[in-house]
């Protein structure tokens, strides 16, 4: 199948790109380096330098002899977005391309602006672009378990069916964010889900829950093909966080009362759903949704988890508790269902002690270049 | 009270803006005369041509005594709604500064990019700006109950409380809109609850139904006070284009089965309502909705009421139905829910035969102005 990842360069986009050509799609990746930019800009350090597209997918093809075709340009302008879909055809898009931070988005108005008008506009790019060059084409967003928010009921996959005087009707599940990023991922289901309606699209839209771990099948054949490691405070996902910080010797900074929990997700699991669900489409004029994690855990519960791990190769782990940044509960119900994915085959990657450990024996390595000043950023929410 | 008309040049802005005056309020209107633009891009005409900003505030204070501030530029751009927050320092800000018309927004790319973006950006903006320069001022903002849909249960005034396998939580109402224009107000909604929640800004949504009619207390003085009128497909509402369409001579267009049923009310409703709204403002921290409207009419009891008229007056009134260029349902369920307005006060002006004849007299004297092509403009919505 052609399948062309938009946001190739990012954490996820390129393990998936490596993982599709891996399975013998014939794959194509798309990205403007914003991820990078926004690094340099914001003068955060990666854990290890990752090497640009064409040095990636020339090595790629070195380990694999698989090809992966490269365009780089802004998706956020047409011109380049028609280039691309005219020259590759996809058969399927994974749409990756978006500013993936909630802190980076609570930055600044700055910061905020470009959140909101690049998530949305490569969204609706993709959109008119599929509608325009292929129809037919199964377009896989990634959306985020953000969007649902903490509410008091669970937490359904995509859709709730409501009973109100007598009355019934089956609704999207109904959307409040914790982040502006979270938002835009609303917004993106909103527009999805208008043109699934009115133009026919076929689209399947992720809900993903944060994503740990760095390797990946493909990434065993060298070190160099690994993704991005953000350690930091605006890019680096929580357990990521937390290991780079056990490894440092850094208290693991738990904000507020640590009760926030959410579905997390091994990052070899992501590759996985994002494989079943391209290559189990959805229908024609269908909005599949799926809530894309394998299991929940508290921030506590993380802590916790990294701190056992970290004594167990003789690191001395304290938790910190540290007044939250965020406008979020510290406590709440939490009860999200997810078995549309397991029903497709998935066959979870679960955080066990010794997924820590490996992933700290790596970090370990590059103790000396953990840059302590990385770790606290003071994006604060209000 | 200070306040700011964003859009202040509209169908709706300027009577706002003379209404808002005349009851003593300092009003400043932005515009950066996009509608215009817009027409003049797409070939419309309206029934007859409207003074510009300048010209009208000129000609209001002669009639009224009272002055109304211009600020004329783009509110998508940070710099001028930076000067327009500073200069004139709002206590209140009503928020109409977007593209307005669903058939537009559905015409091509380009012109749902432009909708995306203006609409978005330029509650942002308002949004970044009240946080920076008016923490404290009242955004009073135009959503449309186009919002809503038409869910198969009651629609509730902005919330609904979902009862879930035992358990309860409030949701804002969820919504599912029939146009890219509606699916850019959900966003709008979307994006003033998250930063309602997180800075606590005050903010009043208006999920207002379609607006007819064209005289208010203010436009009694002159009529080059009165708003633009436009009956052409792209941007005038159903039922002032049927009353062009009735004077004209052409059967009234009824989209399908007609079936087809909204929350109406006339534009000195409108005016009352925004008054009402800014005058009771909602508190700090506050999603305030309302459902704005004050009446429901199917599409076929709007062409009744219009023929009704018109046989009254001698014109010869036809109904036809036409092929429905947009995806919708013809026949459903429409049960809003509308009693927060009323509850503040308002005094409903119905839809009786007098408005229609009234707004027959008055679009009688254009007769000869009115152009045929501008009844059908074939936008579609696949």
């Amino acid at each position: 199948m052609r399948i062309l990842i938009l946001g190739g360069d990012g954490y996820l986009g390129w393990p998936t790109a490596m993982d599709l050509s891996a399975q013998g799609h014939e794959v194509a990746v798309a990205d403007n380096y914003l991820r990078r930019r926004l690094c340099l800009e914001e003068n955060i350090d990666l854990l290890f330098e990752v090497p640009d597209l064409d040095e990636r997918t020339a090595l790629w093809q070195l380990v694999s002899g698989h090809k992966i075709a490269v365009y780089i340009g802004n998706l956020c302008e047409w011109d380049f977005v028609a280039e691309v879909f005219k020259a590759f055809n996809p058969q399927a898009v994974v749409h990756y391309a978006e500013q993936p931070a909630a802190p980076y988005s609570m930055l600044n108005r700055k910061a905020a602006t470009l959140t909101l008008n690049n998530n949305l506009s490569v969204t609706a790019n993709v959109i008119f672009a599929a509608r325009e060059f292929c129809p037919d084409a199964h377009i896989v967003k990634l959306g985020t378990m953000g969007e649902y928010g903490t509410p008091n009921i669970d937490i359904e996959e995509g859709w709730l069916e409501v009973e109100h005087k007598g009355r019934q009707h089956k609704f999207l599940y109904p959307r409040q964010a914790g982040s502006l990023y979270h938002t835009t991922k609303i917004m993106d289901t909103d527009l999805l889900w208008f043109y699934v309606r009115t133009w026919g699209l076929r689209v399947t839209d992720l809900m993903q829950g944060p994503v740990y771990g760095l390797f990946t099948d493909e990434t065993e054949n060298d070190e160099r093909l690994l993704p991005y490691f953000n350690y930091d405070e605006i890019f680096g996902t929580v357990l990521n966080r937390f290991v780079v910080q056990a490894v440092a010797g850094h208290p693991l900074s738990v904000y507020g009362k640590g009760g926030q929990t959410r579905g997390y997700l091994n990052i070899k699991d992501t590759l996985n759903c994002v494989r079943l669900s391209v290559e189990n489409p959805a229908d024609r004029g269908e909005l599949r949704i799926f809530n894309q994690f394998t299991e929940t855990f508290s921030v506590n519960d993380l802590a916790e988890k990294v701190k056992e791990a970290g004594n167990q190769i003789g690191l001395k782990v304290e938790i910190q508790h540290v007044t939250n940044p965020r406008i979020e509960a510290e406590e709440h119900y939490y009860h999200p269902r997810h078995t549309g994915l397991l029903e497709l085959g998935l066959k979870p990657h679960f955080l066990t002690k010794e997924v820590i450990v490996t992933m700290m024996g790596f970090v370990l390595k590059y103790k000396n270049e953990i840059k302590p000043n990385q770790i606290y950023q003071n994006v604060k929410w209000v």
